[in-house]
């Protein structure tokens, strides 16, 4: 039921991602409210859905970050840390500043898994973690969806 | 299974409510830690159990909120919104300073049907976001349930 | 079918705390990053995997605390919210600074329990709270998973 659940997601996020626009990104850093900056917006039907990182005095909020191709968890775990550094360092921020990290596993079997390639990403002083698992609940067919809250 | 946990869930809700006074509301802002101000208590049997919004700083952390009646992903995304900006006004903040949501859907296939109300709602400088699906693992019945931290 | 991934899931913690070193925990306080501080860095084959706290600013990120022996979910949740309370008071806070909890619990059927022990462990001014069931995906077989931020 699983992997039949995935493929309907694949189906699905597929599908949302080539008709509806979803995808579609735009660097969006105005200065309309000063004490918040957005980088990296992606709209749906041309609207503003959310942001890949936003900016308050010095933190850093990153938008949960999934991996939407094939590969087994390991492959899954790494494209998804380097899609976080990508958007922290777009935000000026980078992986040794992360604070809060949430991991959101599609199986709790790839648990040892997905520690093979988290443990040390973060360097010598690694930010908290929350890992569960959501059996089918990652948008995308991703194995592991992360976002995280660091600072600059 | 779905549909049968989810109408075990609305008979466990609906008990909760009526008989242990989950849901009694009252407004607490209180000066013993000025350094926290909290809004909306909710009380379990008489005790704290917890806050609608709390603030520290400039900044604001809204609760999980979900919607407990009928509709549809679309109805239930709407009304959780509106809860989410009821509470960000009583805290003295707004839409458009939200910096970070967490939304968890009953079922990805709403997925769209979410994004659909969800975009356009937070200004054009959206928040990160974060989304899974829990099946069945929402409090309440309700389709969505969701959070967010914001500033004033 | 849940009592089946809970017993795998079981089994899966009990060796991967075995056999791989998760679990082995030191301190880490130092001041190359004089913005963060990391409290209990939880290693994992030797490399830092994640922190029980860390600290920015007057901002505390308290890891994901889970209670990994016998017992129902009202055991769990006590003990649960003590290791936080333990976090907590070792980077300097304590259960009443607590502004947000997420709380994961292994079936949305605990969620009355869960509230009878939770209410009033954070004071008359309590941190707001997002709480989703995830069935079976809580890690090391824990009835209920919580994680906070709070401030000094």
């Amino acid at each position: 039921m699983k992997s039949q659940r995935r493929s309907i997601l694949k189906r699905l996020f597929a599908s949302l991602a080539g008709v509806t626009g979803l995808g579609a990104v735009a660097q969006a850093k105005t200065d309309a409210t000063p004490e918040k900056e957005v980088f990296n917006v992606t709209t749906y039907q041309d609207v503003p859905l959310f942001s890949g990182s936003t900016k308050h005095g010095n933190l850093i909020f990153v938008a949960g970050k999934g991996y939407h191709k094939e590969g087994d968890i390991k492959v899954h775990t790494d494209e998804v840390l380097k899609e976080l550094e990508a958007e922290l360092k777009k935000a000026g921020s980078s992986m040794d500043k992360v604070l809060k990290v949430n991991v959101y596993l599609h199986d709790l079997n790839d648990y040892k898994g997905m520690n093979e390639v988290y443990k040390g990403r973060f360097g010598s002083k690694p930010p908290v973690r929350t890992t569960v698992a959501v059996y089918g609940g990652v948008p995308g067919d991703s194995l592991v969806e992360m976002d995280c809250i660091a600072y600059v």
